[in-house]
């Protein structure tokens, strides 16, 4: 018996860590656009499913902006058909809202989410790598918002009720290229990959070499391992604010005030936090780290200074509180 | 009369800030290479300081490591004497410790906090800029120790008991080149600055200008701002082992040990660092993420393993507690 290539080995363990404790008899499905990421989770999901009584499915969406995407989504499929899947393939409109790429992803994930939730499935698996992380948290870096644009991708989260798995999340996208080739499987090249209009492409093919050429090999990892504990970081502070927050709110009219000694007692790290929490809770709206520090000196630094006015909202100290106000109202 | 060039005033404004509230009377030193960033903010401080009523000072530490190095730190000394400061040329030996670059720094950060101290100085002022700050975290990105090593350097910090101000945090090298030629200043070009055998210089000349023009303008202050958040973040979490960590200790024989119910009550980012802290404190060891995992899977995913072995302690769990035992005592 011929061994097993250890990237398809690493690939496959990773799949089985992340569908064991699923319930039996439940269905996985898979969004599988033909890539040779979804396509080596597929085929790693075909094989591991049913021998933890898991059902697997795959969903490939046809966005229709490409010529031919309905040939690649059917070759996508049928790959994922020979591997054991129900293969689907879900053809969708994009809109417009947030430029050409947030619409093809808002509508993809839609998709998929309706067609797990369909399927009554315990999970659907999508196949973000490691590197796809670090590319993450370098776009992230660029935007400069804090610790909050350095997460990257959560290995589990939700997707509008259905849990959202990315198994693959640990594995280089280069071992996961030798799974595929180990594993007789042809990838699908999309052409977006290689356009170079999206930031994306350009950390993939220009930022994350040339980091890896000067800094030595493994700052992928590195980022990687740096969004892990990031995550980690966000989670327990929101934590903490859910754990105090309605103690240190009270309604003002036509917005909502926080109390100043509570902001004073919490060090800048959860001051900070609780300002923007709360312009986002109440106004939908993120404040920038400027504006953030501009209120926080209502509580640190106060002096008699005027309201401030923010996207959405103003903010004033009124004796023993700050009150956020939407703007507009006049006061 | 000439308007001041903007570049000269935003260097004056900043230290002007950083100098506001230092005891008057007292005498701030800067620590002056010669390059343009120290030569900049020595000016500015030499402008600066007799306004506040502060005298001022700069050392330059000759560390005889390059010929030419006492002519070099002799013409420092003149320039920054010509804008009315005391300047004190020190010669240091360099030891051998951690690699030539680290060796360097402590001798000259030895050097720089003695004159302080012998000074009477109320802060000591060095010239990072806004550019050094985002190649710090650039670094430690690439060092992928998490949060830690993306919090750059502190704008005050502590040197041995002496403030160490870091004025000039906030402003772009490019900044303060415009205003040292605005100002008359000739700086000296460290040829170490461009000897690419060191990462940092790689950073400064290959990577960030590669990160600028693929992902925009605005990344190293993008940096810059994610330092100073991490920073406050990792100061809040300090805060709060700091608070709690004497009721969760307890001596163990040749070690300390941490209760399993405190350790699992936390939220991760807290249980990890609480184990970091433990064993950093009690055994001057940093352990790595994946070292933290495994002793923190002795809390979270208790099946009866056997003790880890870390460097320079292993770690078990003993009944309600884990225990931390210096290495090769035969537990």
């Amino acid at each position: 018996m011929p061994s097993l290539h250890p990237a398809l080995a690493e690939v496959r363990r990773a799949v089985r860590q992340a569908l064991t404790g699923l319930p039996a008899g439940s269905a996985v499905v898979v969004g599988l656009s033909g890539g040779a990421d979804s396509l080596a989770l597929a085929s790693a999901v075909g094989f591991e499913a049913p021998k933890l009584g898991l059902r697997a499915a795959s969903v490939t969406v046809d966005h229709g902006l490409q010529e031919g995407s309905d040939a690649a989504a059917l070759t996508a499929a049928r790959l994922a058909a020979e591997r054991g899947l129900d293969a689907l393939v879900v053809r969708v409109e994009v809109g417009s809202g947030g430029g050409p790429e947030a619409a093809a992803r808002d509508a993809r994930y839609r998709a998929l989410g309706d067609a797990a939730r369909d399927a009554g499935a315990a999970a659907l698996l999508v196949a973000h790598t490691l590197d796809d992380q670090a590319e993450t948290v370098l776009l992230g870096l660029a935007r400069g918002s804090g610790g909050a644009s350095l997460q990257g991708m959560a290995p589990v989260s939700d997707l509008d009720g259905v849990p959202l798995i990315r198994p693959l999340l640990g594995i280089r996208r280069a071992t996961i290229r030798a799974a595929c080739a180990a594993d007789g499987l042809e990838p699908w090249e999309d052409p977006h990959n290689d356009d170079e209009r999206f930031a994306r492409v350009r950390t993939r093919h220009r930022v994350l070499p040339v980091l890896e050429a000067e800094l030595g090999p493994g700052v992928a990892e590195a980022l990687a391992r740096t969004a892990e504990q990031l995550r980690e970081d966000a989670e327990a502070f929101a934590e903490m604010i859910d754990e105090t927050i309605e103690d240190i709110v009270e309604p003002a009219e036509a917005g909502i005030a926080v109390s100043v000694a509570a902001l004073a007692a919490n060090p800048p790290a959860l001051r900070h936090r609780i300002i923007r929490h709360v312009v986002a809770s109440e106004f939908h709206v993120a404040l920038t780290r400027s504006q953030t520090l501009e209120v926080a000196r209502l509580v640190t630094d106060w002096s008699g200074q005027g309201p401030i006015d923010l996207p959405g909202c103003r903010a004033r100290r009124v004796g023993r509180v700050v009150e956020f106000t939407a703007s507009g109202t006049g006061l």
